[in-house]
């Protein structure tokens, strides 16, 4: 299977795509499952992987599979890399992208060294990972492992009120087969997940790779305010029930109770205010609570204090109150043997644990699954300053085509 | 000239436009300046006025004119009423179209009486008097009267970056024209705007009609806080530099500041985050305050507190602060020799002052201007809750039409 094309970068291939999705109001990078930009990267993923001689299937989900068989065409126990290439609004370029585009140089690498090959290897990209636009992370994931029940995923709707079953339709997916795949599952017998650091970790050990220890168990809720939208003008103080000062006071209590807690992490990005005039009281807020900590019981009590303090703010404000769960996910650990095998090749890299949810994470609880980090000399992630450095970007491909070489003989 | 058509009622011409601008989301309508719906609704202004007969003039800043002039052609002290067709995202059906349907059936009234009219008379709709799309209320009425700068306006932009020139550009506006009219504004002699109450003022006094007073001075300002975007999950509390956290105490010490102050309504009904994802912690949140007081000397005094709150605020949260006026309009008492005219020729009706701003209160700076209000039993406004009685809309229909001819001849 001779190459075509001259052996890219990783720094050339994200230069291919460096046009897409780029959000001019918000900066970085906006590109929404199934939206034109991430549809675009798609078609990219796929180009890229059929020039490589490499076929690529669609999931009953709408992940995108590059698979390189053996000769035997038996896939069970293959190794499987990957990562997402949907964004956050205004994300970085390479939380997502960086993980696909390494592992298609890294299969440039593996397919120039002499390699004995015993499993069948695949390339990956999940949708929804960021769950930016239907309101779940992971979703492509969570649906392949029967995490969320695809009912519900079905009736999930974006911003603008589409239900994830009219836009899976719409982009040729076949709604009925949506949901748990075991038989794809149990073809995979490791997953690796190259991904950007979102923390500082690598700079503060001064080293370019890491391989990953936990992901922090994570989850999110939505919160509405409902109160009396009516004339900012000719509503006195004394007669309003506002929702946007219950949410507000509720912003601060997150940010009190999270503060007041070691290690915890709770964040509101999103608000919504229902009508959302400039003279107008709004009738409702809606907004979205993120809450992380590496003890899932401490998760709990936090989350419950918050909801606890919410409430009594909303009956001090005369607001109606409701409360979801929209995803929750327990501190996972990554299969120490896999772990053991990626340290050993990439010779003894630190170990980072991690506050950001991925595929690798909800695949973990059914799979050998591992991730490999890369520097981020920001430290910032979701937001355009998200930085690699292209040294550091080709050190990372270099480090997963070591790691799947010694998985794959 | 005869009337081709029978004459209707305004709940008959007010459902004529009741599909137009349906928000399914928010409920009520949503009908932005140069929006479709409004587009709609002023083709069907000019309709209803071709059909009476009258032509209609759009002048240099986009407001409809339906001229009923007099054999000479003189329109020197001619006599207007009317009001707007935009309205706040999810408002009700009458704050504005009211005054315009009222002014049309007037006009038909007024034709059937052995009227000896001495005076031109004109029925305008003004646009964007809600301000809900480039932000500036009665921007057609401030426009008119220089209480705006031409430049100043076709550089306000919309929720997603279009500027007034653009906009009013595309809809036929020529933008070298548009700005302070002397000429138009020295043929007009009296103003009379009709409007849906906006609070409980007539249903407290049973009483269907009332006179306007006084407009309670008030005024908008854009805040933004400027912080550190980053990822949720990865990113300490100790960390952080969140303006969402910086924003919402903010808008908790807007509630404060405005409770201690006896009729002050402070309110912040619009809040925009950046970039606005679940799992982000945003880099930028605008919001947008709305100020009101009867005695400016105090609304200033209210506007630097709370400027003073969030600039303390900001420096708290590790966050850049902004804050700028968006616009001001003084409390306004409207004409007091206009107003016992219009109280004389409906029998000493109510007067009423009102915390809301109209196009009346720009014009009252120029000319002699006055408000008939109509009963809204709900007290509500800006919201689908409006509602006037179809008794009470031809009512005051019949009290336009009194207060007109006793102005007319």
């Amino acid at each position: 299977m001779p190459l075509e094309l001259p052996t890219l970068t990783v720094t050339e291939l994200m230069a291919q795509i460096s046009s897409t999705g780029q959000d001019p109001l918000r900066g970085g990078y906006t590109r929404p499952v199934y939206s034109p930009a991430e549809l675009d990267l798609r078609a990219w993923f796929i180009e890229q992987a059929e020039r490589r001689g490499v076929s690529v299937e669609q999931d009953g989900n709408g992940a995108l599979w590059a698979w390189w068989d053996l000769p035997s065409g038996d896939r069970t126990d293959a190794v499987v890399t990957g990562s997402h290439l949907d964004s956050v609004p205004g994300g970085g370029p390479f939380d997502g992208p960086l993980g696909v585009a390494s592992a298609l140089v890294a299969f440039d690498l593996l397919r120039e060294r002499p390699l004995n090959r015993t499993r069948a290897f695949a390339i990956v990209v999940f949708p929804e990972e960021e769950g930016s636009r239907f309101g779940v992370a992971c979703l492509g994931s969570r649906l392949l492992t029967g995490a969320i029940d695809p009912t519900k995923a079905l009736n999930l709707r974006d911003p603008d009120g589409n239900t994830f079953a009219d836009v899976a339709g719409k982009n040729g997916l076949d709604v009925r087969r949506i949901g748990p795949d075991p038989q794809l599952l149990s073809q995979i017998g490791a997953f690796v997940e190259l991904h950007v650091e979102q923390g500082l970790g690598l700079s503060e050990l001064d080293h370019p790779v890491a391989v990953g220890g936990s992901i922090l168990g994570h989850g999110r809720w939505k919160l509405s305010m409902r109160g009396q939208g009516n004339h900012a003008g000719t509503t006195l103080m004394r007669d309003r029930r506002d929702p946007m000062v219950a949410a507000a006071r509720s912003i601060s209590a997150v940010q009190q109770i999270a503060r007041a807690q070691d290690n915890a992490r709770a964040t509101v990005g999103r608000l919504q205010p229902v009508p959302g005039g400039t003279n107008v009281i709004a009738s409702r807020v809606d907004f979205w609570l993120d809450v992380r900590h590496p003890d899932d019981a401490v998760t709990a009590v936090l989350v419950q204090q918050i909801h606890e303090a919410a409430q009594r703010i909303a009956a001090e404000e005369g607001c109606g109150f409701e409360f979801s769960q929209e995803s929750l996910s327990p501190t996972v650990t990554f299969d120490a043997k896999l772990s053991a095998t990626l340290g050993s090749a990439l010779n003894n890299v630190p170990v980072l644990d991690t506050g950001a949810g991925h595929d690798a994470g909800v695949l973990a609880g059914h799979v050998p699954s591992a991730m490999v980090f890369v520097r981020n000399p920001s430290g910032i992630s979701h937001s355009p300053e998200e930085y690699v450095e292209d040294a550091d970007a080709e050190l990372g491909a270099q480090a997963l085509a070591d790691a799947l070489a010694a998985l794959l003989v």
